[in-house]
């Protein structure tokens, strides 16, 4: 570690984003209402609408292995995950472009797959790939997808609006997607039918754009962020940028079946792989005090997606706290899956 | 190739892109106004205003050498290069996203310094980085560049609108880049000072943004598009999306000293490397013929942009020719810089 003491190996994803934010915000003009450090940037337009901007960088063997998923479905998932990002802001998809880093043998029958997948995930959310770029020569398969959104400027939910009193909650299940990658890291892909959820969910995720896109319209969420990073990394840049403290308790989280297996291989808890398993894209968001369950049901039946109540907003000076099934409680801490740091 | 005959690599960039457009572009909606295939994709806005959008994805050792340029001038070059694109279309770069597959053993002062060049070019035009992306672990550096940017309606210049009797201008000098290239190739960072600016040229591309913008406004190109892929090769872009033969004539040429070094050393000529050499973002354009001569002047001297006519645009029954400096006509062929085919 030492010898690599000035290299970006030392520094996480978040860190060294944090030192690109402050290197370029401050000259921001007023159009920028949200630069880098959300799920996506936020640019004002005309008439109370803003454009939603981000993208999501996969490399081959990095975030994706060619012997586990078929090409169609990794041009789906490299859609969903920034679709995923505009969800989570309360926002529609609308554009993307995408570069890719192609290696010279790449079959063109994967080629055509992968576009294929790419434009049936989002044909589903009525979005369209306008444009992109090809780098040959390439020693790995590199997707890299630019995504544009919209949504109303008064409906757009930050990472930044959580207030002590909220009510925490997550759509689905959490450690599906960790689920997922340890079924296939043990099994390959002759896994039991018992594990096949958790391989749908971590090869085919689907964005919560219906949900998050409504639960904007109706206001009820004062902050939200999907959890591709792990629960813990993503609940913890609510709080941070929020300036709130947390408690999450153990016992409420919604877990997948089978996660206790993959947990016991690697000496840990089913507990412990949920809150910091990354790769799934459910939305983490807080509500605020006054909206009532009927409300929320609501939304759930309207939304077709399950929610779970699993901890509580805190004042900042309260700290962040996990409350484990055995009632002890310990400092909630960002394990969650960084891409930077292998 | 007989072996990897159905691979990607017996494709060029801009067959697979083309490939990729036939795929994409037909369920298009009607505010995409052009999709796929040209410089940036434009989309309809409010009031009259399209957006534009691009990416340009760069590899590490594949389209730059860390050994011949600065972390700074790499930052400055990712950006330049697309805003070229935007400056082609007749457009005004706004902001910017940057995905970046960085190896571990990057340093940090390199990583800051890059990010910096990045910002000051965008400066320049009063443009912005908005977010981003990071992914750790990558064998070279990747850097991916989304660049949005903005024009009137009216005033987009696409490739697809030059006519029969069109004069062909290009900006600048032909040549510089493949020159710096060569320059670098042969004498590393020690090179001549004489090859001094073919140099600055391949690693500083100034992007002629004031000048396309300023075109566009004055409506007197009916097509256009930046030579980063060679002059052949996108002269032919023009006449393929226009539907018209060309005559370029190679003396008119506007070439840099120093260029028959190189051309003598791989059995070439300077016209050859100019015509079909890449890294170059001057732009090509075709002016209607109303347009007088003393109005491209006041255009030269508002945007200080030298411009040179090269040659005139035909029907397409009469083909695209190139007529060599002893007067004897060729037929003109693609061979330009293809990112793809090494």
């Amino acid at each position: 570690m030492n010898k690599l003491s000035n290299t970006v190996s030392n520094f996480g994803e978040f860190e060294l984003i944090d030192r690109i934010e402050r290197l370029l915000s401050k000259d921001y003009p007023p159009d920028v209402l949200i630069g880098m450090g959300d799920d996506a940037a936020v640019i004002r337009h005309k008439d109370g609408q803003v454009q939603l901007m981000t993208c999501d960088m996969q490399i081959e063997d990095r975030h994706f292995r060619l012997d586990w998923i078929e090409p169609y479905q990794l041009g789906r998932r490299a859609m969903a995950v920034n679709i995923s990002d505009i969800a989570a802001m309360g926002g529609q998809p609308t554009y993307a472009l995408v570069s890719l880093g192609l290696p010279e043998k790449l079959p063109l029958k994967f080629f055509k797959n992968m576009i294929t997948g790419m434009k049936d995930q989002m044909a589903e959310f009525n979005a369209f790939i306008v444009g992109g770029n090809l780098a040959g020569g390439s020693d790995k398969l590199i997707i890299d997808v630019f995504m544009a959104g919209k949504a109303a400027l008064g409906e757009v939910i930050t990472r930044s609006g959580a207030n002590p009193g909220d009510r925490l909650f997550v759509s689905g299940l959490v450690g599906t997607g960790i689920g997922g990658y340890f079924t296939l890291k043990q099994f390959g892909n002759s896994y039991p039918e018992k594990y096949a959820s958790l391989v749908d969910a971590y090869l085919q995720p689907k964005p919560r754009q219906v949900f998050g896109r409504l639960i904007a319209q109706y206001s009820f969420a004062t902050a939200m962020i999907d959890i591709s990073d792990g629960l813990s990394s993503d609940l913890l840049h609510i709080c941070e940028q929020s300036g709130v403290g947390v408690e999450l308790e153990l016992k409420r989280l919604p877990l997948p079946d089978g996660l206790d297996n993959f947990a016991n291989l690697i000496g840990s808890t089913k507990w412990e792989l949920a809150v910091h398993g990354g790769d799934s894209y459910e939305l983490l968001f807080t509500v605020k005090p006054g909206v009532m369950d009927t409300e929320l049901d609501l939304l759930v039946s309207e939304s077709n997606t399950p929610i779970t109540e699993i901890g509580r907003i805190l004042p900042l000076e309260e700290g962040n706290w996990i409350v484990h099934p055995d009632g002890k409680k310990k400092a909630l801490e960002a394990k969650g899956w960084d891409h930077f740091v292998s």
